[in-house]
C-alpha cells in the first residue's frame, strides 16, 4: 500500500462538474488502496475575481488581510472536492493549510515554508480517510497569521507535505501530460519525456518551462520526492521527475530538451571604470532593489579608455526599476549610461549528455547561425546551454536546436499514422 | 472612551461600494476615540452561492465540510472591510471565529458557543486596531474544526463578544432603521420604538419579529448586553434594547408591539385516550423527532368517551416529519388519527402594560371578532397573548390589533405632513 499525495490544479477544479471528475479520480487511487492526500487550488478564476475585489476597496490592500482574503479560495475548492469525494461513497475530511501543520515565515503573499507538522493529516489518514489540504497557504510561526506561499504555491505545499508524511510519490496532475523536450506550440514533433532528473528539471523550469515551478522542484530534489507529472483529463503515463543525473548511464545520456524564456529584459551599463569593486556596486544596487538578476556578461576591458561594459537580464517587469535605480547612482558608481532592451528572448538546451558529448556547443552556435539568429548573450552550466536572441526569433530557435539535437518523434509520428490500419 | 462592538448584515456589504460606506461609518466611530470591534456577515448572496455548489457536487454534504466551506465567505468579507478600512488610514485587522477566540460545541451547522477567549482581539485593540472578527463561525473545543453558529450567527457572535470584552453597547446595523410596534410592510402607520426591555423584545423574537434572533436576545439578556438596533442606511436613533421590565415605572408601561408569524403549521392528535402519559407520549414522539412546538392546547375531555384532542404548533418544514412519526406510533400511543393544517398564522401582543392593565385579553379578543377573524387557539405569557387564526386573515388581524391598542404614530405623522410648511 503506497501513500499517494495528489495536486490538482484551479483548471481541473473549475466547475462542480470537474470537481466531480476529480474526486472520480481520487476515489479510483483509494480504492487501489493507497493512502491518498489530495493539494487543491483555488477553482478557476477565484483568485483573479478576489484579487479584483480586493482592488475595488483598496488599490494598496494590506498584505495580511490579502492573505486571509485570497486563503479563503482553497478553503472552497478542498471543501467542495471532500464533498464530492464523500459523494461517491468514500470518506474524507479537508484540512486549511494551518490545520494540515504547514508552518510559514510571516512574509504575506511570499512566505516561505519552515515545517510541515501533518499530525492531523497522519491521524485522518489512518482512520482511513482521504485527506485534503488546502494549498497555497500556511500558518506563520510566530505571529500565527494565515500567510500564503506565492506562485506556484500549490506546487509546493503536495510537495512538501509528500516529503513530511514520507509518500511514495507526488503526483502533480496539470493541463499538460507531461514534460516535452519544448513546447508543442512550437514545436509540433516536441516528445514527453517518461523520466527526468531533478537537476535537469531544476534547469529547465529556471530556464522557462513552465510546467513546474523552480521552487517546486527544488524542494523535492532536497527531500529527493519523485514528481509524477500528469494530466487532469487523460490517463497518458505523464513524466516522472526523479533520481539524480549521476544515476543516468554515460552512455544512455542524452540531451533533454529546449527550453525558452520571453519574460526577460537585458540591462547594459556602459562605460564603467574596470577598477575592483565598480561590478559589485552595480549588482548591489540592483540587489538592493530586491531584483534577482540571471545572465551576466562582463566585455572585455577596452585599453584605451580602461572602461568596460557590463550587460545582466532580468525580469521584464522589473527592468524600469533596475534603471532608475542605477541612474540614481550613476556619479557615486561611475559610468556613462544605462542601455534597456526587452526585446530579448532566452533559449536554452538542457541535458546530461552535454558532460560525455563534445561539441554540443558548437552545434548549438553553428543551428542558430544557419538560421540567421544572431547571439547576443552565452551562459552555460554542467549540463545547460542559454543563449539570448532577439524575441522575433525566439521561435524559430527553438525549432533549429530540437532539430539540430534530433530531439523529435519522427518514429512516433509515424506509428500514429499508421494506427489507422 | 467606549469599547464598541459593530456587526453589519450581508446586504450592508453586497458590494465593494457598500464595503466602502460601511468602513467609513467605522472609521468615523474609531476617530470619536472609541474602541471598535466589528463582525461582519457573508457578502450579499455569497452564502446562497456556495450552498448551490454544495448542492451541485453532494446533494447531502457532510456538515463538517459545509461548515469549512460557508466559513470562507466571513472570510472574504471581513479581509474586504479591513482592506478599506486601511484606505482610510486606520489600522486594522481581520480575525477568523477561532482566531478570535469563539469556542463552541462541534455540532456543525448550529454550533453553540461555550466560551469566547478573545485574548488577541484585546491586544489588537491596546494597538489601536479596529478589529474585524468573521461572524457566524468558530472553533470546536474537542475537534477543533471549524464550525458554524447557524441562523442569526454573526448576530449572537456580535454580542457575544460584546460580553467577553465587556463592550458598552452592541450595534446591530441591519436593513431596517429599529425595531417598530409592527411590520410597516403591514401596518403604515407602525412605530419604532426608542428602547425595548429584554423581556419585550425576547417575546418579541419569540412570536415571529425578524429583527433580531431570539438566541441573540437571549445571550443579550443573560450577560446585560445593551444592543442598539440601527440602520446602515441611515443615520437614524434606531432602537436600543436594554434593561429589565422591573426598570419601567408601571405608569409608563405601555404595550410594546404586534408581532406576527407564519411559518409555523397545526397538527391535532384526535381521539386520544384521557388517561395519565399519553399526552406526554405524544410530546415525546415529537421531541425523539428533534421538533420543537411552540403552542399547545388539550382540549376538555368528553366525558362520554374518555377521548381528548391535543393540538400543537411546530415549524411548518418540520410539519410532514411530525405526522409520519405520530401515524408510525399511533397504536402504541392509542389515537383514532392525526389532523394537519399548515394555512395557519399567529399574531401576537406582547407588552409590559399587560400586567398592570386590565382588560387587554378582553380588548383583544373583541378586536378580532369586530374584524370576523376566528380565533383557533389562544396562549398566554405574563407580557404576550398569542393567538392563531387563519393565515389568510393573518395581516388582517396584525392591523385590527395594532389600531386597537392605539400602537401607531397619527400625531408623528402629522408632524411629517407638516414639515413642509
Amino acid at each position: 500500500m503506497a501513500l499517494v499525495v495528489q495536486k490538482y490544479g484551479g483548471s481541473s477544479v473549475a466547475t462542480a462538474e470537474r470537481i466531480r471528475r476529480v474526486a472520480e479520480r481520487i476515489v479510483e487511487t483509494r480504492k487501489r488502496g493507497d493512502d491518498v492526500v489530495v493539494v487543491v487550488s483555488a477553482m478557476g478564476d477565484t483568485t483573479d475575481e478576489l484579487l479584483d475585489l480586493a482592488q475595488q476597496v483598496n488599490p494598496a490592500p494590506p498584505p495580511r488581510e490579502m492573505d486571509m482574503l485570497l486563503t479563503s479560495g482553497e478553503r472552497i475548492s478542498n471543501a467542495l472536492v471532500a464533498m464530492a469525494i464523500a459523494s461517491l461513497g468514500a470518506r474524507a475530511q479537508s484540512f486549511t493549510g494551518s490545520q494540515a501543520g504547514v508552518i510559514t515565515t510571516s512574509s504575506h503573499g511570499k512566505a516561505k515554508i519552515i515545517d510541515v507538522t501533518p499530525g492531523r493529516v497522519r491521524a485522518a489518514l489512518d482512520e482511513g480517510k482521504v485527506v485534503l489540504v488546502a494549498g497555497f497557504q500556511g500558518v506563520a510561526q510566530d505571529t500565527k497569521d494565515v500567510t500564503t506561499l506565492g506562485r506556484g504555491g500549490s506546487d509546493t505545499t503536495a510537495v512538501a507535505l509528500a516529503a513530511a508524511l514520507g509518500a511514495d510519490v507526488c503526483e502533480i496532475y496539470t493541463d499538460v501530460d507531461g514534460v516535452y523536450t519544448a513546447d508543442p506550440r512550437i514545436v509540433p514533433n516536441a516528445r514527453r519525456l517518461d523520466t527526468v532528473s531533478f537537476e535537469e528539471m531544476l534547469e529547465l523550469a529556471a530556464t522557462g518551462a513552465k510546467v513546474l515551478m523552480l521552487r517546486c522542484v527544488e524542494y523535492a530534489r532536497r527531500y529527493n520526492v519523485p514528481v509524477h507529472v500528469r494530466s487532469s483529463y487523460s490517463n497518458k503515463p505523464g513524466t516522472m521527475v526523479t533520481g539524480s543525473m549521476e544515476d543516468i548511464p554515460v552512455e544512455e545520456a542524452i540531451l533533454t530538451g529546449v527550453a525558452h524564456d520571453r519574460s526577460e529584459a537585458k540591462v547594459t551599463v556602459v562605460g564603467l571604470d574596470d577598477t575592483p569593486g565598480s561590478a559589485g556596486m552595480v549588482f548591489r544596487a540592483v540587489a538592493d532593489a530586491e531584483i534577482d538578476i540571471d545572465m551576466v556578461l562582463q566585455n572585455i576591458s577596452k585599453v584605451e579608455t580602461g572602461k568596460t561594459d557590463i550587460t545582466f537580464t532580468l525580469p521584464r517587469e522589473l527592468g524600469p526599476v533596475a534603471v532608475e535605480k542605477l541612474n540614481g547612482l550613476r556619479e557615486e558608481i561611475g559610468f556613462s549610461e544605462v542601455l534597456y532592451d526587452d526585446h530579448i528572448g532566452k533559449v536554452s538546451l538542457v541535458g546530461a549528455g552535454m558532460r560525455s558529448h563534445p561539441g554540443v556547443t558548437a552545434t548549438f552556435c553553428e543551428a542558430l547561425a544557419t538560421a540567421g539568429i544572431n547571439i547576443e548573450l552565452i551562459s552555460t552550466s554542467e549540463i545547460r546551454i542559454s543563449v539570448l536572441c532577439r524575441d522575433t526569433d525566439l521561435d524559430e530557435a527553438v525549432r533549429v536546436l530540437h532539430d539540430a539535437f534530433d530531439l523529435g518523434t519522427d518514429e512516433e509520428a509515424v506509428v500514429y499514422a499508421g494506427t489507422g490500419r
